[in-house]
């Protein structure tokens, strides 16, 4: 490219001048937020450490373990007000060997496809299961046809809709198959369930997951196929529908253990008890780092720590980062922060979790009253220099049992960029190399922005 | 994540229904572009053959020569009303031999950095040259010590500012180091210049870019050094100033070659003669693959004639994809395609250009009057639902030549999110693994709509 384009883009950097004077002293904040956010390198190196060190640690593992080790020592070494974990039972499911999926055809011979047990599923056992597939595209189209499914393995094959612009409701609209798909395979005498990954994209990663089984009695291992494994298993059915499928998973789920979420706190000047928390999840699905989900959630929030005290900011509510444990399997660490909070006395005014992945930021989401709402987009001026939008909703997993005791709390959300997110999404395609620096402290500084404008002003 | 949060961004997709009625038609039209570009895996396929099977084509070569006949025969499959080659005469410079670069120290002994030359750069010829480095941070800094660079090798190390929120600024802040020193240094004496890569990361690609020379008989091998390569360099300096950098490049510029641009046509039904062009630049500095810059352009800018095809929407005006050769070192394709209209008695409306990378679409950019900018504004709620914003400005290298003969031509422009987009840019880092389909396809669509709008209602 020749130097002559850039030129116009200069003009892009004059806009904060484009605000009205009485904004000016947020404005001049919320830009020193995103240089030195920008211009610091030591975020991304944490994440660094945490993907390439912790990398497996789904709740109750030693990778888990380490995970909140290095958290807690890098909040402890940062100089805030209090640093400390908070003992929580977590739920205990492990893998176990590499899963095996195979099609067995005598069209097509013998193929391997790549598959992986979905979370809180049981094990097929070392010998594995074999039958006939029946490939099906919805939970309905199941109901209809449950008398087919006796004895063979449900396949759910609708992949997520293109079509969508967000990617999050075409993900909203494909995961039942994953969630209740293989207790409803189960309950009508299916001897396992195979489900099409969450993924947008054509590739070789199965995509895991938690999925549910109200009722022990009828379980039945349950698995995801890569995109690419789905639609060949749906093109040999179309020849050869006598095909068998082998499936073979060691995963159970054990005793609880004790784990930790990780918090550490800047003190409010003003008001020491009246609490706007900001977190993400520690644990992560172990076929890959967990850097989109959601270790890179976890370090911005640290993040947003940092950036106020390297900006002298001291906040007149606290300010908490917390790193949410078993978020992917039970959600136990929001439960148990919420519960504690509420025992302690402690006034919860504001969360905010990142747990979109941290590509570049577009918007913030704010969940509160329509009053309380119009007053939160008086500050979408002071995000116009960073191209961020203000919406309507939001929250996240582990900040929403808060709600169950402050009924009047605010959630504030991330939202990134998401068109690639699914790709990496519970796979093992989610690693440190997939996570751009500025793009994640983007979305760190507009965290920090936005809890800076919360404290401040209230809502 | 659990599936609780998703619900929330469902509503998103009812956001067509806020358009104004009488924009209900021009909605469904564009809603439907976005549908087809995100369902469709045939451009992203088409990028891929480009990035694997013709990486090194920069003007001149082979490899550029596979491109113009995969491009030119992808159009001629499409039913285009037209498809043609048109002539260009272009720069011939050639890398030759993989680079060397080296820090001998009597401290710390001897240490290879990755180098490569810049594009037009002289070669230092197989025994490459050696001397004292000095290390500067800008161009005014090497006016004030021209008499301290007389036989040795100026290194010019100014970063690309981090606390720049558009990386394009940071770039343009830091260009003239790369565009302007090393003629600079030539003029004050110096036996080589070394630069800085234009890279806001620290790793090991060097970047390379066109330099210039006014003075052929000024001219001085020419290299970037990668950032980490850079800093390494900076550090030795501060402990051993003699210490001596060896470099080694066999490029050479030889004579002018007959290339080609690649143009494909829908023609206008009511105004054949009147033309908007679409385009990228099809030659791509040869270190990586050419994937953001600029095959991703091109592949949009075929894209955006195969989604009218395929929607049925026969334009007013004549439609053009223009693959652009020659881009990087003497921009002759752009020269050549406006001399080449202007004597054909074409008349030219609109152009578009999509070079700055295949990322997330976020505004597109309109110059013109600022009457006729007024009128563009007007457009921007229909694109509210794909968060994409209008913004003023914007043109691009291959189509600005054409200003020259049409003074009224409105330039679009696709600007997407830029915040990684200079880590890949001309390095080794360029490849085809660094696109997301749907990022890419966001743009083209949004490119459709953009030049839907203009055929329809003009500006």
């Amino acid at each position: 490219m020749t130097p002559m384009r850039y030129i116009i883009t200069l003009g892009l950097l004059l806009i904060t001048s484009w605000l009205p004077a009485q904004d000016k002293s947020d404005a001049d904040v919320i830009r020193s937020l995103y240089e030195e956010a920008l211009s610091s390198r030591e975020a991304y190196k944490n994440l660094e450490w945490l993907c390439k060190n912790t990398a497996g640690r789904i709740c109750g593992t030693p990778e888990a373990a380490a995970a909140v080790e290095f958290t807690y020592q890098t909040m402890l070494k940062m100089g805030l007000d209090k640093v400390w974990k908070q003992d929580v039972m977590v739920k205990n499911w492990k893998r176990g060997e590499p899963e095996q999926g195979r099609i067995v055809s005598d069209v097509y011979g013998t193929t391997d496809v790549p598959v992986c047990a979905l979370g809180l599923s049981p094990g097929t056992g070392d010998e594995g299961v074999v039958g006939e597939a029946v490939e099906l595209f919805s939970l309905e189209e199941l109901d209809k046809k449950k008398d087919l499914v006796r004895g063979k393995i449900v396949f759910l094959n609708r992949p997520m809709d293109q079509t969508q612009i967000q990617t999050f409701s075409a993900y909203g609209g494909a995961i039942d198959q994953r969630t209740t798909g293989p207790a409803r395979a189960a309950k009508y005498g299916a001897i396992a369930c195979l489900v099409r990954s969450m993924n947008p994209a054509l590739d070789d990663f199965p995509h895991t997951g938690q999925t549910r089984f109200e009722n022990e009695d009828e379980q039945v291992p349950a698995f995801a196929v890569s995109t690419n494994g789905a639609d060949l298993l749906s093109r040999q059915l179309k020849k050869d529908s006598d095909l068998k499928v082998f499936l073979c998973s060691t995963c159970q789920t054990y005793p609880d253990v004790p784990s930790h979420n990780v918090i550490g706190e800047i003190r409010g000047s003003e008001y020491p008890n009246e609490i706007i928390t900001i977190g993400g999840h520690l644990d992560a699905w172990e076929l890959g780092e967990g850097a989109h989900d959601d270790g890179g959630g976890c370090i911005q929030s640290i993040e947003v720590l940092r950036l106020f005290l390297a900006k002298g900011i001291r906040p007149k509510h606290t300010i908490r980062a917390v790193m949410f444990m078993d978020e992917e399997l039970a959600s136990r660490g929001g439960k148990v922060y919420a519960d504690r909070a509420k025992e302690l006395g402690e006034k919860h005014i504001a969360a905010m979790e990142s747990d979109r992945g941290v590509l570049s930021p577009r918007a913030v989401s704010v969940a509160t009253t329509p009053e309380r709402y119009a007053k939160a987009e008086k500050w979408e001026s002071l995000f116009l220099p960073y191209d961020l939008k203000m919406v309507k909703g939001g929250g996240g997993s582990d900040i929403s049992p808060l709600r169950n005791y402050y009924p009047d709390i605010v959630y504030l959300g991330m939202m990134p960029d998401n068109q690639r997110y699914f790709r990496f999404h519970h796979s093992a395609f989610d690693v440190f190399e997939q996570v751009d620096r500025r793009e994640m402290q983007m979305g760190a500084a507009s965290m920090a922005a936005m809890v800076y404008l919360f404290d401040r002003y209230g809502l």
